[in-house]
């Protein structure tokens, strides 16, 4: 980078997990950075009023390499707090039984980690940087019409305008910077709710001195039930962050906290051990309930700003993959900022044209999971067409790859590339099935021919 | 209505042509109405400021139907400054010839109306109304989660906020009740941009004492050239608002005034000299080149507050559509009060959920709309297949009805049922078409059999 370069100046907006990071990235190259967050500093609030609404995150693939592209000692540093998950771990009906289904064809593992412990590793990285954080700024106004310039108001409700080579917004699915900046160009948008909320529920450690987790550490929990299901992913302290997701009909159907612990002690009868009828009780009457939106947009940039994560592509949690592909979004931003030489500008709109298929088509991966999570983990012709697709793959090594392999742990395929060649893959598979389906109907023919020529 | 129900207060945000209709309509009911707007009064403002960005209306039967139901009489004083289109008039590559196409079966007209001049006097009705109307009134904010309060910025800054029982939304395509309104509901959006500018023109009226009118007054005019056209409706006063629609790349690409004058003497000959080659060149400079954008919403109401109008489904302009469908939004939305007699709330659901289908189709139409007249208008398989649907539709009278009479002239079709019942036709069509296609092949087949049978 030239001497010019590192004297640009970048205002990025939202300290969640994408603007930590893209901050961290973009000061690791040299430029001046300063990110806006609308809320206090995070490790200054007492935990007990964070607002009960995350869900577990998996670190996976994606999401490790772009922590790594932007400092791998920062990257060790991080990873060191996860709770590797080898698979799910599928609860049945009865609350007796356990079953293991394993994410990798080798054993790879996605990575639980609680998202304010993450975030608050980040904004400790970023007090060691160079970055300037400026926490409770809201951003009222964005121009980019010859500088790059923003107007927050602060705790102490002035207005300042700050001014800036190019900004970035990283601030989530109901995006301010998004909203500003769509007011300075064509820019296509969506946003559309899933029928569906979740509720945040809680498996404390247990209280056994050897072993202070009370399910399986390293599995993600899943109890399917086709319409709705309950999942749960560990934490250090040996605690789970659980969550219930269900259409908003079947929550708004329960009158009463009484039967709401009847619901779980019919469909999750084993959870309601793990997490308690007084702390489901009161999850059901004080536990916000969320909704899910998926957005969409394009071009993501108008040469001087750009937004990056939730705030482009909110997606539902299904994959695992929103925190994965904001960071991600990171990395490939950087690289196109590294192969155009510093032009941030070039780089932001080849990263518009160059992201949109691999964006739109993990948000649809992520939707389309939840029918797998809820239903299909169970189906029998799922579960065989499945192990025909990861022993394919155990053979076939790096010629057959299973989805959720390509989507999770190899992320040098684009998601886009990732549906391509799973595509292809389903045609052999069926065509496969077709063929079985057709040498067993000859045999018959055959076996039928015989059988008639002997009673001639 | 009851005498309570008369003491409701309704709060509408936007004074364009919708807001102005459903204040009036409300006020007509007896509800204590009033009517923000973020502008200045337009009939204070020199209309040398004005924004030349309009497009001329095309007021036909459902716009009239509603005008119609908020009051008879002022209808009459609105639609006697109209100008009567009885067809499109198609004008040729070369500029020497002009060919009419008649848009109804039994002579039917669409309007041709100012917008500023309707909006004006929507707003002169308003003023012998009980309506309070507060120009110079930003909104800010706005919260349903009780009563329904909205907060505005006046023109001296000061932050005012008002109470009412109900509140609606006409405040257009990039509407602000509509952004703050989303934050209280789970409401689906998408705005999308259609690849597509628009300039406003102006043709000056005759200098010819006996006709003021340069063409025909009482046509569309249309110059179809394929991917761009341009077109023009007459006003009273003897002048023609003109509009040149083209894909962004085609007015980029066209890097002066003199190339843009040339590209008309080219593309539009007649039209340069209908409006003056100084005038292009000067509206090629200085003329704003307007977007166009889709909206699509759902649902429209939270039950406490409503849009209506382009803040609920702005689409594009060609079907002429886009202020009929919004007139027609307020007539719907006053009989679901009157069939819920005066249940506010409950007309605001109802209206939700049989609003939608409806204003999805006519959104659809109007862009397909643009294939057919910047293109079909002048293709010969359209031609023949148009005369066929308009012959059958005078020989079988209201038992075959083409599409466009259905949206333009057959208020009592909703949108989405016109689509089916053209889909039904189409279908006879081209089993017509084939039918004929079959009856020809079976007579050929005949003939061939005579003729070899003479050979043998």
């Amino acid at each position: 980078m030239s001497e010019e370069d590192s004297e640009k100046t970048i205002g990025i907006v939202g300290a969640g997990l994408v603007g930590c990071l893209a901050a961290l990235a973009f000061a690791k190259k040299g430029y001046d950075v300063t990110l806006f967050e609308y809320r206090p500093d995070p490790r200054t609030v007492d935990s007990s009023q964070r607002n009960l609404r995350s869900i577990n995150l998996a670190v996976s693939s994606r999401g490790i390499r772009a922590l790594q592209y932007v400092d791998p000692a920062m990257a060790d540093r991080i990873l060191e707090h996860v709770i590797p998950m080898k698979g799910r771990m599928i609860h049945d009906i009865t609350g007796t039984k356990q079953e293991s289904q394993v994410y990798g064809l080798n054993g790879e593992s996605i990575n639980s980690i609680d998202r304010s412990f993450l975030n608050n590793c980040l904004l400790d990285e970023l007090d060691k940087s160079n970055v300037k954080v400026l926490f409770g700024h809201k951003l009222v106004k964005l121009d980019t019409s010859n500088t790059s310039r923003m107007t927050f108001i602060d705790a102490h409700n002035d207005a300042k305008t700050s001014t800036f080579d190019f900004i970035v917004g990283c601030d989530g699915a109901h995006s301010q910077f998004r909203y500003h900046l769509q007011k300075t160009m064509r820019m296509d948008y969506s946003q559309k709710y899933i029928d569906m909320q979740y509720l945040e529920l809680y498996i404390p450690p247990s209280e056994d001195p050897d072993n202070k987790f009370s399910i399986d550490a390293n599995h993600l929990h899943i109890w399917p039930r086709h319409n709705f299901m309950l999942i749960a992913l560990a934490n250090k302290d040996g605690s789970f962050t659980s969550t219930f997701f269900s259409p908003w009909s079947v929550i708004e159907d329960i009158s009463s906290s009484e039967e709401f612990v009847e619901f779980f002690r019919r469909n999750f009868p084993d959870a309601v051990g793990l997490i308690g009828e007084d702390a489901l009780s009161s999850a059901f009457k004080s536990n916000p309930r969320g909704s899910l939106m998926q957005v969409s947009c394009y071009p993501y940039s108008n040469g001087k700003g750009i937004i990056l994560g939730d705030a482009a592509h909110s997606m539902v949690p299904f994959y695992g993959q929103g925190m994965n592909c904001g960071f991600e979004d990171v990395r490939i931003l950087m690289e196109l900022i590294d192969t155009n030489n510093g032009d941030i500008e070039e780089a932001f709109t080849q990263y518009s044209a160059s992201r949109k298929k691999d964006l739109d088509a993990i948000c649809k991966l992520a939707l389309d999971n939840y029918y797998e999570m809820s239903s299909k983990v169970v189906d029998i012709g799922y579960l065989i067409k499945k192990k025909l697709d990861y022993s394919l793959g155990k053979i076939f090594k790096n010629k057959w790859l299973p989805l959720y392999t390509m989507i999770s742990f190899r992320d040098d395929i684009p998601y886009a590339k990732a549906i391509e060649i799973e595509k292809r893959q389903n045609c052999i598979l069926n065509n496969v099935g077709l063929g079985v389906l057709g040498t067993a109907a000859v045999y018959g023919l055959v076996k039928l021919g015989q059988f008639l020529n002997r009673r001639q």
